[in-house]
């Protein structure tokens, strides 16, 4: 309750980390938002400043995004917002991270074609492939 | 100013309609949200209510959709939320429709293959082909 | 988990009704969402079709709603999006709900002297006032 | 375009900041959000980690927020999400600001009087009061 619930439409930053972890896989990786803004007196677009977040998964979402997400690919993800504090070498770091609870590839920059898992299958076989498939 | 923006994440309950209309490409398609619900005594999760979008696109998003999903995929679609009152067969009618600004095949279902609009190539070839692949 | 979160901001459309009910205090009042939009030639601004939704509130908020708001006055609310098929009277209709988790006065549009309920008053007394002070 | 919109429901933790600026006056604030948590096993509420924004305003809801909003007071806050990196003092830092558009008095926590501004009154004299009245 009270979850700060966020999109953000942009760019995959770094490759996809995907690691297991004692409550099942996680993956990891920083994200880019670019926004677009026009000037109101010549009507012309230009960017704005990037944003840089960093965004969780975990389980079936983060396999998929390990197996189908590369850098420099546009995604919109959808989750929840946190904001930490954290002492690293001795001095306060700022850290902006989002634990995604739905994401894709942006169908405004490109095509996807979409795969479900087979049942039956084994999903480490048919989603936890670690190297993205690009 | 003032938009409602909202994030739906969900399926694509019925063929995306595409065609071209004088502002460019034009798709369009219902889309069914259905939220899980835990029980508080039980713990155990069932389906609420499912929700009925129209949603709406245009350009490159348009075509990449009608391109890239078919009936029943699973999808999260970002964008702009409005109410219309309409008058239809003599009896008010209300439409909730989603004029959307990014959308995606969600990784939490699958995986995708992303490809980008070579450039050179027509993209009336590459991305507005009418006839979804599925 | 998957439920539509929306942030809506504008006018009440109604008088907030308030009622006892078996769970609880429960607030209803109709919500009007009027978009402003700039006009790319002229670079005017005029306001586009309003939308309407049914907002539902809970306890204490909706108690303070009805203790709080009245018939015009400029709000935000934010919570849970609901489109419910209803059949009325032999036909269908459309109800486009939000299930409130937190609103407030619009602060864009006026000021607010906020009161927290006094301890070891009675929240009846305190909150639950049915009749709007204005 | 491609704006990240985001609402956050939580406290102002320091004092709004407000002053005069060549583009109209402006406010700045920090702002707490701590989630609520139902852990699975007791069924029990207990609060997350808190996470904290810099919320700007500009014009009548700078002003506004000036006159209504004090240390500790319950708001919900809407508005542009923009994570900057910034070096100060020969290092990297980060900074989450939150652009408002819209804000209020969370009406969960406590009641309102709303008042708008008398037309004819000057703005300076019913809104701008840089001293809150709390």
């Amino acid at each position: 309750m009270n979850d700060t619930m966020v999109t953000v439409v942009g760019n995959v930053a770094t490759n996809v980390e995907y690691r297991e972890t004692a409550s099942g896989g996680m993956a990891r990786f920083r994200f880019a938002v670019t926004p677009r803004r026009r000037d109101r007196q010549s009507g012309s677009w230009s960017d704005g400043p990037t944003s840089f977040y960093t965004v969780f998964a975990w389980r079936s979402l983060a396999m998929n995004l390990a197996g189908s997400v590369g850098v420099g690919e546009p995604l919109l993800v959808h989750g929840r917002l946190k904001v930490r504090e954290e002492e690293r070498d001795g001095r306060q770091r700022t850290f902006v991270d989002i634990e995604a609870v739905a994401a894709g590839h942006d169908l405004t920059r490109g095509t996807t074609a979409f795969r479900r898992p087979v049942k039956g299958e084994s999903p480490q076989v048919t989603e936890a492939v670690p190297t993205p498939v690009r």
